[in-house]
Parts: structure tokens; C-alpha cells; sequence
């Protein structure tokens, strides 16, 4: 989400919600319907924008439900069904839509969810994008979800998976950067099929604090922790978990600072960044365990405000993102 | 929504939903959460397609939240809540996407929802058409929701309001009519901004035995019925109720029988087609006295297939339009 979208929903939409408690002023990712368990979130996907307009109809499909997957995940809640709308360009063709519910088909199985309603319709000019919009429900946990506002100075910041990926995946795809071929194999599958941490997002309800899925990019999002909770993070650069072909191609850069603060800053990692008191340290262990996750712990929230990048010196490293900068204020 | 568009949902989408009973086969216009009250129903609106490009966007988001209402009236459930989808232009400004807020605050003050959640975001393209979707949810009424599929050979078949007006605001609009100035603005109303009758869907819970909001045209809406109900339908064309300003363009045309045809088949009336036994006629009349609202009787529903529209002479009236043409089958 750009920046200044941030600001237009806050503005203009969050008074629209000020009724509604279990919208939570629209500063989470999920909505919970109240005196029940559903945990609802949408998010939208357009060509040219989220995905390029050559991709193949299946993998948009796939994508639409794990991004909103993510959300559900982030949030301890489990999947149970999703509502679609989609706009199709006008010349569109029935292979094309077959392929894409075949998509659907394979991660609803894989996922365990089902189409529920929703509505189809095209474009009245040729040439406009297809967009792919699911409205997602799950069934949060008996604990409640885990918000975006609940972390205390002192708690640990962990994430789970490798961060970066998803964004040298895009520069694979865009050209704008060469990998050894099974590198970028796996960098740009990371980029059109995340992961949502579903077990893991799961097994941390009740042990977590706060949590989020890392979409807008990992400082971005430690930034919507940072602030909705009213502290500050610091996040280790050293820490931040890399994949193999990640860690290469960092290594091959001139400048391996600058280049960590791209992975931290790149988006579209679908992983959980969460913050959990230290006496839980067990605990997150455990869930690691059960689940067979990579969780590593990745800083720490003290008292303050924004987040910093730090060397292992303890100085901060340059990361300017728009996301980042916004909510980096210290 | 175009004859295709059933076949793709039937073939391609419909399997999807098997697996959840509330999901009701994406045979109707609603989905139920199961165990609650909730209601669900997702409508998209495109511009260029459901609305000109140069409209207002207060009236577009207006009329986002109305046609969602509507199916809620239909199926006697009360707004709750809705999340939004938009996808702006590239160069939407800021008070375009204020006015939009503007219209979404009017109306859900008006029809007492709130919004709960959604997703913003921008084409990358410029020129892209404004997108919105909508997902609504209300919640039921204790006997259950009204589905398509409840009609009986013998039911009485019922519209509210008055049918064809917002096809000869569409003909208004795009500049294919002329009207008297008032006519003109009066039946644009009817176009841009529909009202949904929650009041009287309401009242027909436990009263109708099937019903439907008339978005795709009234008789093929009552195809819907007929078809999911596995009965025909008879509608009286001297009994479909006309505005005064759609009676005068009527009786200015020179085959009266044919632009009654037209104003059966034009859409978006978002009126409520429903069915009951005549032993509940007095029920029925019951509900239009207390919510004050036009409802009259236009048909019957029989053995067999299809609809028919009769003349006065009970002669076949053609109305050739697509929707209706595949369901009226005798």
C-alpha cells in the first residue's frame, strides 16, 4: 500500500468504521464479527499492479487466496471461506477463466476453504485489468485475534520464514537483476505463490502479543506494530533471516548494508511478524516446534517510537523505502 | 449480468462452493454463515459498465452500498455491515475519493451499516475504470432467509414498487430518449440511486415463499424463480405496475406491447419479485400496509417451465432480450 493511502483511510475511511467495534478503526488487517468466532479480511489484486498482466490465470487465483490467507494467519484464525468478485478484461476468454478456477480449486483443497458467492462481471473497454477481489473468512481463535496494538517495551520481535525473497524475485521477473537460474526459480516462486503461516499463526494465538503479515515489507510493517502499540522496535540487520539465494545475491552486492536494508524493506514476504514477552520464550519454542517453522528473533521493542534498522555496531542502517520512512521518525 | 456469465458460474465456480451448504450452490444472491445470523452478498460495480465514467462518485459509492442492500431486502435480512474494495484511477485526486467517502457516510447513516474493513488501491495504468466491490453483510431473519427456489404451482407472484424505470433513465442518460424535464430527472433518480426496500423484505419473512430483487430485468429475474423453484411463471404485462412517467412514455409508443416488452426486461430495478400462496394473501397485505409500500400482484406460478409474458387477451407478449430469452422456454 502506497503511502499516501495510509493517510486517505485514515481520514476519510476510518470515521466509517467508528461505530463498528469489531472493525477496530480499520487499523488491522481483519475485522472480527461480533459475538461470533468469523474473522473477515479482503484484499484486492489488479493487473499491472500486484501481479503482471502476462501471469498465468491460476497462479493470479492462487495468489488472491494466499494473500488474504495471510491475513487470516497473521491473525491465529483458520480458513473457512471466501467471497469473489471479479473483473474480467472484455475479451476474455473461457480457457482463461477455466484456468483461473482451477487455481482456486487446487489451494481451496490445499487450504481447506470453499467459494461461498460473490459475483463476475467484465471490463466495457478492452484493454482494462483484470481484478480479483476476495473477501476471506476465517474462524478466529478462543483467545481473540492478535492485534496489531498489543506489544509492550521489552517484548521480542521474531519473523517467521526468510525475508527478500519475494522482492528479488520481482527484480528477477522485471530483469532488473540476473540470478543463477535455480535461484531465481526460487526467488520468483516466492513472489507469485507466498506461503501463509497458517499452523504457526495458529500455534502463536495465546503466546504472541502482536502480530502481522509482512506485506508492505518487514520495517514497514514493524512500523504499523511500532505504532499501534506505542512503542518503538529495533530490528537487528544481521538478524533478519535470508534464504540461500538471498544471502548470495546480498553477498555479491558492493554494498551488503544497503543491500539488507532492500530485503527489510522489499514487501510481499506473507510471513508473521510478531512480538512476544521474553517469559514466553518457551512457549514460542514450542510453537516452532509443533509446527515445524523457521521463527527467528529479530529485535526487540523498547519504549519510543518508529523502528531502526541496526548494524551489528549498534548504528543505524539506511533503509528509505516510503513505507519505512514514514513511521522510522526517531 | 450477461447470459455467459451464468454458464461460466454454473460451470467453472459453482463446484467450488459444494463443499459449504450456506454457500446455497451460488444459486442465489446471498451466502449464510452457518451456525449464525449473518448474511452475506458481494456486488461489484465497474465503471464504464454499471455506471458512466463521468458520474459522481458520491452517487457511484451510493449506489455500491444500494445494490447490496438490495439483496439483503430480498432475502428479509437487516445491513450489518460491509467491507470495500476500491481500485482507483492512477490520477484519482483527493477530492474525488472524498466525495466517495461522502456518499459511503450518507448512505450507511441512512441504511444503519458500518464499514467493517477493505483494501485500496490504484491502477497502474492510466484510464483504468474505477472499481468497486462490495461485500455486505446483514443479518437474518429467524425463519431463515427467502431463497429463489421456494415457488409452488398456484403461488401468487408479487413486485414492489414500479418496473422499467431505470432502463428509460439508462435511455435518458446516454441521450436514445427524450423526456418532459421531470420525467427525465425523475426516472434518472431511479437509475443512479435504486432503493433498496429492506422495510418490506422484512416483512415478507415468513410471509413469501420465494423471492429475488429484480436486477437483471424483471422477467428474467422471475426466470430465476421459476427455474430454481422448477415451475413457469405468467406475468400479466397490463399488470406490471408503471411509474407515471414510464406509463407516458408507454402510451407515446407506437407498439404499446413492445415497450411494455422493453421496460420487463430493462434491469436494475431493484424492486422485490416474490411468490406466495394465495392463502397468504392477507398477510401479504398485511406487510405492504405496515411498511407502506406499493406491492402488486402480476402473476401466477404454474406447472411447468419458463416465463411468459401474457397480453390482456393471454397471448404471448415477445420481450426478446437475452436473460429472458434462455429461461422462457415455452
Amino acid at each position: 500500500m502506497a503511502e499516501g493511502e495510509f493517510d486517505l483511510i485514515r481520514r476519510l475511511f476510518a470515521p466509517l468504521a467508528a461505530r463498528e467495534p469489531g472493525a477496530f478503526g480499520l487499523e488491522d488487517d481483519v475485522a472480527v464479527l461480533l459475538d461470533t468466532d468469523f474473522v473477515v479480511t479482503k484484499d484486492l489484486l489488479v493487473a499491472g499492479v500486484h501481479f503482471p498482466d502476462t501471469e498465468r490465470r491460476d497462479v493470479v487465483a492462487r495468489k488472491a487466496l494466499r494473500v488474504n490467507l495471510s491475513d487470516l494467519a497473521a491473525k491465529g484464525a483458520k480458513p473457512f471461506g471466501y467471497f469473489l468478485g471479479c473483473v474480467w478484461p472484455s475479451d476474455a476468454q473461457y480457457a482463461e477463466i477455466a484456468a483461473f478456477a482451477d487455481g482456486l480449486k487446487k489451494d481451496q483443497d490445499a487450504f481447506r476453504c470453499a467459494l461461498l458467492g460473490g459475483d463476475t462481471t467484465r471490463h466495457g473497454a478492452a484493454g482494462a485489468p483484470l481484478t480479483v477481489s476476495v473477501t476471506m473468512v476465517g474462524l478466529g481463535p478462543r483467545d481473540g485475534v492478535l492485534r496489531r496494538n498489543g506489544a509492550k517495551p521489552g517484548d521480542d520481535i521474531y519473523v517467521t520464514g526468510t525475508i527478500g525473497d519475494a522482492g528479488l524475485g520481482l527484480m528477477a521477473a522485471q530483469g532488473e537483476a540476473r540470478f543463477p537460474t535455480e535461484d531465481g526459480g526460487a526467488l520468483l516462486d516466492r513472489l507469485q505463490l507466498p506461503s501463509p503461516r497458517l499452523a504457526f499463526g495458529g500455534a502463536l494465538a495465546g503466546v504472541g502479543r502482536a502480530a502481522i503479515d509482512v506485506s508492505d515489507g518487514l520495517l514497514a510493517d514493524a512500523g504499523h506494530i511500532a505504532e499501534m502499540s506505542g512503542v518503538a522496535i529495533d530490528v537487528d540487520a544481521a538478524r533478519i533471516p535470508l534464504s540461500s539465494p538471498a544471502a548470495r545475491w546480498r553477498d555479491a552486492q558492493d554494498d551488503a548494508a544497503a543491500a539488507t536494508g532492500f530485503l527489510a524493506t522489499a514487501g510481499d514476504d506473507y510471513e508473521i511478524l510478531f512480538a512476544a514477552p521474553p517469559e514466553r520464550r518457551r512457549a514460542v519454542e514450542m510453537a516452532r516446534q509443533v509446527t515445524k517453522t523457521q521463527v527467528t528473533k529479530i529485535g526487540v521493542a523498547r519504549s519510543g517510537r518508529g523502528v531502526r534498522l541496526l548494524s551489528e555496531t549498534g548504528s543505524e542502517v539506511a533503509a528509505s523505502r516510503a513505507g519505512y520512512d514514514h513511521f522510522g521518525e526517531n
